[in-house]
């Protein structure tokens, strides 16, 4: 690998310093990437190899990040589950027959992921070859937990009451579905790993909607299955939106690093975790539409906050679409001149 | 006072059992209210004190609540202050032409709020003679970030974006509007005060949405200003939704009770607060949705771990439409048996 800053960090190995990514790196706020979503439909370019690779590799060329990241989605998985997904421009995913029964639960088939879902696969061999160990490769996925909030609530919600009142009226019901989801997401990401992804992350996205209690009851414990199954494979990255609470119990987990959004202090992170894990984050998303200089000392601060050691600079969430690329990579300057 | 629990919580005192009222007690899950949201508009119920004085109280006899807290919304703010806002059933609060420049704010007149408000002021004493010192009655307004957010963003959002760009591209404009905010929000809870609340809420809904950081200069700044204006006059409570990064700075602030959410545990928010305040929250809304003997195992679990004292049991969010009203009861009930 010729530039190997990411993968030392996540091996709390010493770096001249912090890698940098970003969340959804390979997005909307790109023009390069907007025309590809022109002419191209969301599940296209999520099916077809040449334009995934294409979309992965973009932002290593045009914003100089340190790691590449399949581009993709976390509702794959329903989809190979046989669960139909919607993916509807302004509006976001839809799933037609959101599962409310015990019976549909039951209904979902036992699947070969790899079969199902070769074309990602064949994505990540083919930006392998296209990167040429210019820079690591991330595989990801939706925890169990976010994946079900989709799959019952059926689009996406600031509350997911759905998906929450599924849990505490039909437990044994919610219990069978996230077990199928994480079935498949182990075998998806065993499958990813051997396909070159160089380490994985998995997004929890919706685990802040849970409380403390329930989050180890219908998220936590499902993560860590799936961390358990693949940790000895590739280093895993667990980032859970607005799961701040239970930080402490998450670096109990053989994980690499913990992503953590922008409501938390880098103080407080490092206490909540101590130095167990490489840190991810945690730059306000919105803070990219400051001027240019108030962003790089705002970088250059988080660093200062964090520490060189043992982390990755990052966004506390994905970037927003409406972020001019001259500043996503000032914020990406700005990590690189660091120190 | 008949039942004085509540401010007797608020002063730390000692007490029999916890008192206990929910967010939004006076809300959509309630059958007579919904016969009254049928006849008359938003405006209509918010603005005619007959109105606003049936649905304030109507969860204390109905529900058997503490304390009754007065029906109106966060929004008259914005409208006292020339700004047309608009409720959209289904949709929520539209704001058609949403600030978006220094000098739309600085086109915002000084006003007097007890002339504008008279209507707030009439319900607050209409209802003070209907309750008869059953219960106390609550006042509130919304935090200045929170009323700010749908000032500029025009609407309800996930994120807020709009509003967040407008405080890191143009802070000397967001901060007029904050300040201008701030003065209209103390002028009208004093006078909400004068004309019988026995305690002021500031509802904080969106001051999760930013850092720790941003939330001291763009929120935490404002509600300061506030509470050391009133707190003199009537008992305090802030709610912070999302706020935990910061309840050790507001425990600092001469407030009675901080609200918090239902994601962080009792021992935690114990911790940060360290019983300088009385607590309130935070039972999580969506677990109204479990059958009636696990709401009440759980409510007691709550207040076990909360203790009996410098404690107001409540949700740690506004009561869902799709509760039934008999587990709203179980809840109230379950607080009602402890100890």
């Amino acid at each position: 690998m010729k530039n190997d800053l990411f993968l030392r960090a996540l091996r709390g190995e010493k770096v001249e310093r912090p890698p940098v990514w970003m969340m959804r790196q390979a997005g909307r706020y790109l023009p390069d990437y907007m025309k590809l979503r022109e002419k191209y439909s969301f599940f296209e370019r999520v099916e077809t190899p040449e334009l995934t690779t294409e979309i992965t590799v973009m932002p290593v060329h045009q914003v100089g990040v340190d790691a590449a990241i399949i581009f993709s989605d976390i509702l794959v998985i329903p989809q190979a589950l046989e669960v139909e997904v919607q993916m509807i421009p302004g509006t976001g995913p839809v799933i037609p027959d959101p599962i409310r029964t015990k019976e549909q639960v039951e209904a979902i088939p036992e699947i070969d992921v790899k079969d199902r879902l070769h074309y990602v696969m064949d994505a990540l061999r083919l930006t392998k070859q296209e990167l040429n160990d210019a820079v690591p490769l991330i595989g990801f996925a939706g925890s169990p937990w976010t994946v079900f909030c989709y799959m019952v609530e059926g689009k996406g919600s600031k509350t997911f009451d759905k998906a929450k009142a599924f849990c505490y009226t039909q437990p044994e019901a919610a219990h069978l579905l996230l077990e199928k989801i994480t079935h498949a997401t182990i075998a998806y990401l065993k499958e990813k790993v051997a396909s070159g992804a160089d380490a994985i992350q998995i997004f929890d996205s919706w685990g802040g909607l849970l409380s403390p209690v329930d989050y180890e009851i219908f998220s936590l414990r499902y993560i860590r299955e799936i961390v358990e199954a693949i940790h000895h494979l590739a280093p895993v990255i667990v980032f859970g939106k607005g799961c701040w609470f239970a930080l402490e119990e998450m670096a109990q987990m053989p994980v690499s690093a913990l992503g953590i959004d922008w409501t938390i202090s880098p103080h407080m992170a490092r206490e909540f975790t101590q130095y167990h894990v490489t840190l991810q984050g945690n730059f306000d998303p919105a803070r990219l539409l400051s001027p240019i200089p108030e962003i790089k000392k705002l970088a250059r601060q988080m660093v200062d906050n964090f520490g060189k050691y043992r982390y990755v600079a990052n966004l506390g969430h994905g970037i927003l679409p409406n972020i001019p690329v001259a500043h996503a990579k000032a914020f990406v300057e700005a990590i690189k001149e660091y120190g």
